[in-house]
């Protein structure tokens, strides 16, 4: 499946202009020279946003070479992630949007990955789209499954990353319906037989209450609940996960998972692990999401065969054998 | 101009699954009630991104009444931005779309607005697109000039925000014509005369010596000069700034602006300006289009004319007397 | 009313055994002169305990003057709170009483004082009876009436300093009872007229959904209703307070009080107050319970008229026009 | 023997008024079930003050299980250190005192226990009773063996713990005599020959000055001598103690102990031991007396053989394999 | 008088040895041009060393101007303390002396300025010769009188100050003698009647003991004590001092001064004139004679007319109108 | 070769006063008695200075044992590293020089050794003689070596340590010369053959541009370059550093080593290495000229055999095995 580029991005509208100025100088003078190229960033992270930059190339006039890294493979700070041999012309006026989709994807699933490592065998669901401008959000929750998430909240995001998409309901659909219990049953009796029944119950109630009616009105077809307690109630703890575990398996509903989400972070995860909370998936948004992009740089490093560099840069290609040819 | 906004956004497609599929449930339940939603942060900041939600809602069913606060006006923590009012049916599935535009574009100008104040009467200019994916680098730079930049680099986000895009030239373009001067020459006379000659002047040589020979070899033509010193070479100080401008004034160029950038932020910003260093204008990039997002939070406080609230939240419209009617 | 001491306090069983031994000693030798004694300690704070030491001595043999601060005045760092002019045969075993009535009752008073100066015109009351020894928790109570509190929890305590016990109900008795509402009601048939109707809503449910049934079920006898939220889940906030005097406000129950407890120190009194919570009244414990004692210290001055002092100490009695005689 | 507690603690009066409220309505409504109760403390600690639980139960009308920890056995996080099987009408009203008596000697002996094994195999001695209140010096004494001390200064908390009292001389007793070594000859002519000699130095002279006087008139029979030097002159350090010891043994006094005193807390201990400085005993006052009370919390956990537990808590009686019947 | 400098300074053999290379380079290039050069200070503080400077350049080659501000001037950061206009060669290889010279009196200057401001109306003592190289010593406390003290231990600084030298006595003469009185007698019946008795009370018994005791001996020949307690006793403390002031005065010894010395720097200056400590004199000593030195820089500005600069430094001469000609 | 002390430390005209006060009265006193002292500092370093003592009383009245440590050696907190067992008289007045010599050559050995150990293999040459007074900058050189350095840039310094002073060139020379190439070419026609060509290629332009220039001009003659760029354009940063290298080696000019200065203190070498930049030399300067005095105290232990101490001490010679006798 294509990712899904503003028409835009091809035509360098959103490039810096002054790519678009040089390129038209250097027509002039005639000056077209086959140069290397390579791109690193500083920090290291999951490399994710190769796929999207071969697209781009591909769509538009490039000749030359591109090597890079897989999507998902670690990237050490300082080495080459992506190479490009070829002639100026064909691509420099897209080294602008190159360095953006691999720094937003860089940033979504290194993000996830730290989320991910966290949690350890707990399963982590990427629900951060509302968090991002809706032109991003179906490659961020992409970047955030390539980073190591189960699924994420999106169909559009979901079909990039070829999984199904997860949610449960939003409190506007409990809210409108009245009632947690009825909320429940319409879900249940509408929905396929292949959407998991999980329960938003802190709409209305306290959520033990709650999830114990909708165990009982829901019995065995009930997959889970979700907590998403809001911080003006203190959010969800540790300790309400560990009652809740403890009200249901004393009733009997043993196998209704729980799902916890709103504000987690790597941190919060491991509290709840620290603390032994049964917790059987964690939703993360924003700390994915909202994740400070990891810059690139690129540097033209060779022209015509010469090593070179701005004041700086070390002249020359650096060799890295983890590169691998897509185009 | 329309924002470019990708088609799956209108289809939905990049919305939490769960309002597509409580959707089908209240269709089902033949219920599509009358709400009052309100849309809040609780960080505040410089709102921006409504003119994209009113494009989004006028392109799709909407039916209802949309208030909201006008474009750069500020937004305090808690006050409620954005109003609907309008049959649920017809906009309840576009909430993550609402939330992401805001998040993100409120997020970018409150960050401009705060590089802009630092620099007082020195003009900010948004140089961040290679930080941020393509799809949203116009939108980003469209916000940044409603927080307050001169303008921006990317020619799709200046036509959104009715401004000339800025930009001088890369140091790719430098390295390939081989010479700062000859690449200033060229550049000029290529370039039609309402482009300002501003010249990157750092890739081979130490700054004040390549200026020196730049404003010879241009005269009266060269507008200025750009200092995008590596921080390999310890970044652009005030010092230098200062003793580029005393050596410029020294012989004779007493005219030549100087332009800095790179790793520019407030803090950094506020530092020149207390050292007294004569910078002419500042090219501020990831502190703005890195920005992390500010969340907002939309909440059904009115169904059918009763005030309801999820738990956690106070049911029943507030009035916001700032809010104007734009659909 | 008498404090109640144990009676081994003047039989001095509970003084440092030393001055039992010098004591001994001293009569041996027939030493007894007349010494001046001050009593001052390094923190300061709000002077309590002086009454049960005027008991103290009333009760015991001494026959010279005894000068102090009232209950509840300041005493500054390092000033003289209660000056002993007497024989020293006649009070130098109680030295260690003294002291340990003063620390712990300037101690409690002076954290009561904290607490009631956060709150400001809300009224604070005593509720630590449970984090210290039974053997001081009514004195403890009489302290932090003697620094602000409104009231206190114990009888005993209430009694000495001339109060009306105040409390709600314990989580016991809701469990026992079994439903919230129902022990409001039993509570509303049984106690007298003049007990106010102040009910625990946190026990079983919800606290704002529990509110609302008590508020229906007691109409305009409920005084009020009281927030102990456990840490478990978030403890008290604002914004718990805040939306719980919307909802009540809303079913028309604006004269319904909201009392809050559990953990609250000066820096949370202060959080609610600046958060403008709707906190009718502040239950305040561990924070004036378990507060550090404040030591004071005793020093020979004048032996038979000589000024004189230990090593450290300055020899002489200082004037301090503050203190009364009281024996 | 038996812990001296005030009358009024086994009337109730210096329970919380609401568990005597509580009573009331239950007494009406012929509500006395047979419940579940488990104590328990966040911090964990030293546990001391069962003895008096006990001694509470047994003089009034408690007729079910009580089970507990040991005094002086170390209690975890979390952990039941007490459980009470009985009909609720029967000790409920007892809530108040329990945690207090649990909060205060299990705080005391924790302190107690940090002090001792900061000092290694150097013994402690509790010198506290001046900075708390006298009705609950002994206690703390008391308390302070079971977490470790050597023994304490007040004739009842030694009797309480089956000890010897230890202490010196007061300093108003030096000034009193007049002169040190006066000080130290009557003391050792009047005293019986089973209470050491051991002498405060610090009074008049320089500590070392004065020690080597003293030894010298005592000769053999002097056992050691007290530090306590003032903060004013800069309090006891390891230096003065090495010194002190380098002196006495120089001039043959090389039995004479060595007795530290004044701000001992364990940080301070540990400096003297790095120090290497020979101490032969700690007196250590408030460090253990003012110690923070460790809060207790009590829960019914079962009604009439039902699992129960207020919001936040997890219902059922856990069990504690080291808890032994006590009544 | 003459500073006392080493012979070797005037013979350049203490100078970095690559100005004696470029000196005979130059030769053999027979350059010898005219040029301006401008000393400064990145730090700022008190000037001092310019008569030093002076001396040197006159008893060597020196035929140019010399313009310095005055010693004790305040220099600002970044300000021409010093300006030189000469043919290079007749001071070049001086750049070493003359910057060492300035950066150790600067340093000293300021640091005494430092204490002098904290101490007040109360007169400093410059204490610190033990501290630094016997080179240096004389030169230090010249410097420290320079800085506001109102003078200095050693004879030499003292007339390089035109002060008389202050002090009082050594531990190793008290121990010698055996007898802090006895060494007191003997120091009254030998030193002339223009030396004042200031004696010192700290060797062999507590200071206030001592002072009691000289001041008996002396009476009112005493002019003062001096206190400087080690650290192992705790150091000379604000306590300590109005204790002894308490006690001398109440023995009618009020006219007896009160120095105190021992590790003293500004912030502990200001802790006794915070408390009120009655103190007559400060003797600073590693505080001013340890201050790290505050480089300077030297650079050459103009070239026979021409304004230049190193890159780094802003070119051609900048007017200080505060700089007084001296050569 | 001697060391340069200034004649007035002979004459003890640089000893505190007192120490020439208490020679008079002890004279008339007639007493001179046969003392031990010892000599230690608190905090411990590289001893140094031994032989500067050792050379000051050979040179004056001393007729006693002198015992010490050895140059370079490390001396322990507290541990005796003088001895002198004298009469008091022949070396009394020599204190304050004894110990201001030790107090400045131990801080300066001290910290060379501190950059050495973080240099690792790399040399260290001490050019700090600009930072300190020339009356002791040749001594802090010799400091500095017995510390661990290769060398020093003072010739007397470079005398004293028996090695070859090291330097470049000043940028007083190149501005003079005007051009880098030509002062290199000087340079280079003039020094003797001996005389390392290490060229400072900071002061016109960028320092790779002039390195290439340089290593161009003088071919295999050219030993290495130093950078030592200014603070205002970032100082000397380990990219730089790599980046030279890089662009030397890719010339052909492999050979030409590279040394840094400019600030480094142990944390930037480490730095550097941590990166691993390819540095040849490191030029330490302020760190060690400017470090801070290491205090050391002198204490009479014994007199005519007796041991005694001031209040604070321990009275007694401690035996050091580590000490040799030098008198």
């Amino acid at each position: 499946m294509d990712f899904p580029l503003l028409p835009q991005v091809a035509t360098a509208e959103t490039a810096d202009v002054y790519f678009l100025r040089s390129r038209e100088v250097l027509r002039r003078l005639d000056l077209d020279p086959f140069v290397g190229m390579q791109v690193f960033c500083r920090l290291g992270g999951v490399f994710c946003g190769g796929g999207q930059v071969r697209q781009l190339f591909e769509e538009t006039s490039f000749g030359g070479e591109l090597w890079m890294l897989a999507e998902g493979e670690t990237v050490q700070p300082g080495e080459a992630a992506v190479e490009i041999l070829a002639l100026y012309g064909s691509f420099g006026r897209f080294e602008t949007a190159l360095l953006g989709i691999l720094a937003s994807c860089t940033a979504w699933a290194t993000a996830a990955r730290a989320a991910v490592e966290a949690a350890g065998e707990t399963p982590v669901v990427s629900f951060g789209a509302r968090h991002v401008h809706p032109n991003v959000a179906a490659i961020m929750d992409y970047a955030a499954v390539v980073g190591g998430c189960l699924t994420c909240s999106t169909p559009l995001g979901a079909a990039l990353a070829r999984k199904k998409p997860a949610g449960t309901m939003p409190h506007a659909y409990v809210l409108i319906v009245g009632d947690t219990v009825r909320a429940a049953e319409a879900f249940d009796a509408v929905m396929p037989h292949d959407i998991p029944r999980i329960i938003l119950v802190d709409t209305f109630q306290d959520e033990t209450v709650e999830s114990l009616r909708v165990a009982g009105a829901l019995g065995p077809r009930l997959e889970g609940v979700r907590l998403d307690t809001p911080s003006e109630r203190g959010g969800v703890t540790p300790a309400l996960v560990t009652e809740l575990r403890a009200r249901l398996d004393e009733a009997g509903f043993g196998s209704v998972l729980i799902t916890v989400s709103g504000g987690m972070t790597p941190e919060r995860i491991t509290a709840f692990r620290d603390y032994g909370a049964p917790v059987d998936s964690f939703g993360v948004g924003s700390y994915i999401s909202g994740a400070c992009p990891i810059d690139f740089t690129a540097d033209i490093r060779e022209i015509e065969g010469a090593a070179i560099a701005k004041r700086g840069r070390l002249p020359g290609m650096t060799r890295n054998p983890r590169l691998r040819r897509v185009l």
